[in-house]
């Protein structure tokens, strides 16, 4: 995909890195990026320059691509927002962390209207907002892209060469795999971390060493948007939760009965398959 | 504290970056480092040129300092086979994670034959083994002592000018106090990490975000050391896994009955308590 116009609309970590990556990637692309907020409109232009911002629908006008980096929430209102500026062949995708539900609610707004795909970039942070933005978030990011039975192999082929173009490695599966997939991956961790945060407590964290700081660093993360994720993915978070608890469970019984075999066959199994990945990549 | 002499019993990750550390900042001081087995030998050597290696408890001889790195269930043979090297001025530690059971299997075979106090450097690693031992791993590591009432306010002073050489940062409490804390801090993460993984399972790795990666990478440690460590401290443990239990239930519940803000309310405490953590220190 060779994109002459690329927006973005709602530029926070992620739409932000994807503003920023796209303006390095592509450089002889038109980028407009759309924000919600006036009082964004300042940082916006100083941290891309040449892009036209703006808080008006009509930015996506004539774009070859529209990356919607909105709450799924509000998705919907905003692809009925800018539908009168998409023409069939516009790209659209959006980089939410659940896709059965945002499938459900886009896809038949743009159905003939623009080409549909969902996107989920697997590069957060801790961190939020435009200020986190960096141009080489995605470089070796999975990014899961989520087409469907009514979804055509050119859609899939142009959103996987723009993402690759932006550094990351694509995996491709349907809306309803992904959410059962990323609930355990990505979902459960995020809420586990938090419960580890509680029963260490504040008094504890000045013995702090990379093992809490690694386990915990996602429960830093912003709780709004957390809450709303874990709220659109609460079927699969806990059906792998009870999956978690009988692992946990076991643990705990070789701790009480004192089982050292039980105990270090449990850990070797989960280090086995902890080693399968790459230690960078 | 200027140690002329100092050995390093079994070099590990832990042990060897001991060595390394105190080579690298005690260099007028005579470095001395004792292996269980001869076929370590040859790359003790090669990574500690100055350093007398060898199998002999004799090689304590006249040490200012030892530092114990063997697991705890070994510790008191170990301190058995090199008493007849200490002499009363010696200062003698260990680094194991779990501080009570130690205190009470060597402090009294050290009673009136060595000066001996209880550290805790918090500063693992997924890997092992004195390949993976670097002579930075202790700079701004949090050291914990454990002095009890029969330690001299000198061995603390000793003990801690050792470690802050080695770029440590000291915290002392008791050996009690350290089981309980480092419980919630250190060894429930590392339970809970390897559930996490048995949860997520093999199929989803490609998959694999920051948040993945960070969670689970303490699961890919050495399960037989581990396993160690979380018995000799099981009754902390399981009373850390209470708490735990009834944060992670709490926001199951929340999520169950699609509460949005019960859910973030929890997800806000634990991040604000997180945020406590400075991002690098």
């Amino acid at each position: 995909m060779n994109p002459s116009k690329i927006s973005v609309f709602a530029p926070g970590l992620i739409g932000g890195s994807v503003a920023l990556a796209s303006s390095h990637f592509f450089p002889k692309a038109t980028l407009a990026v759309w924000t919600r907020r006036s009082e964004s409109l300042p940082p916006l232009r100083a941290a891309l320059p040449k892009a036209e911002v703006g808080t008006e629908p009509g930015l996506a006008r004539s774009s070859d691509l529209v990356v919607l980096a909105a709450p799924p929430a509000v998705l919907p209102e905003l692809v009925r927002s800018i539908l009168p500026y998409l023409s069939p062949s516009t790209l659209v995708t959006d980089v939410s962390s659940v896709k059965e539900s945002v499938e459900k609610s886009v896809a038949p707004l743009l159905q003939g209207r623009a080409r549909w795909i969902g996107s989920h970039p697997m590069a957060g942070s801790e961190n939020s907002g435009l200020g986190a933005a960096r141009t080489g978030l995605f470089q070796n990011a999975p990014v899961i892209l989520t087409p469907t039975a009514s979804t055509a192999s050119t859609t899939t082929r142009d959103a996987s060469s723009f993402w690759q173009a932006l550094g990351a490695r694509i995996l491709t599966m349907s809306p309803e795999s992904h959410d059962e997939q990323v609930a355990r991956i990505s979902h459960l961790p995020h809420l586990i971390s938090s419960a580890l945060v509680l029963a260490a407590g504040k008094k504890s964290l000045p013995l702090a060493g990379p093992g809490y700081r690694d386990t915990t660093r996602i429960a830093a993360g912003p709780s709004e948007l957390w809450s709303e994720i874990l709220l659109e993915n609460r079927r699969e978070i806990l059906a792998a939760l009870k999956d978690f608890r009988s692992s946990m469970d076991a643990l705990a019984s070789a701790l009480d009965q004192k089982d050292p075999q039980s105990l270090q066959k449990i850990l070797d199994e989960a280090a086995g398959i902890r080693r399968n990945l790459s230690p960078s990549s």
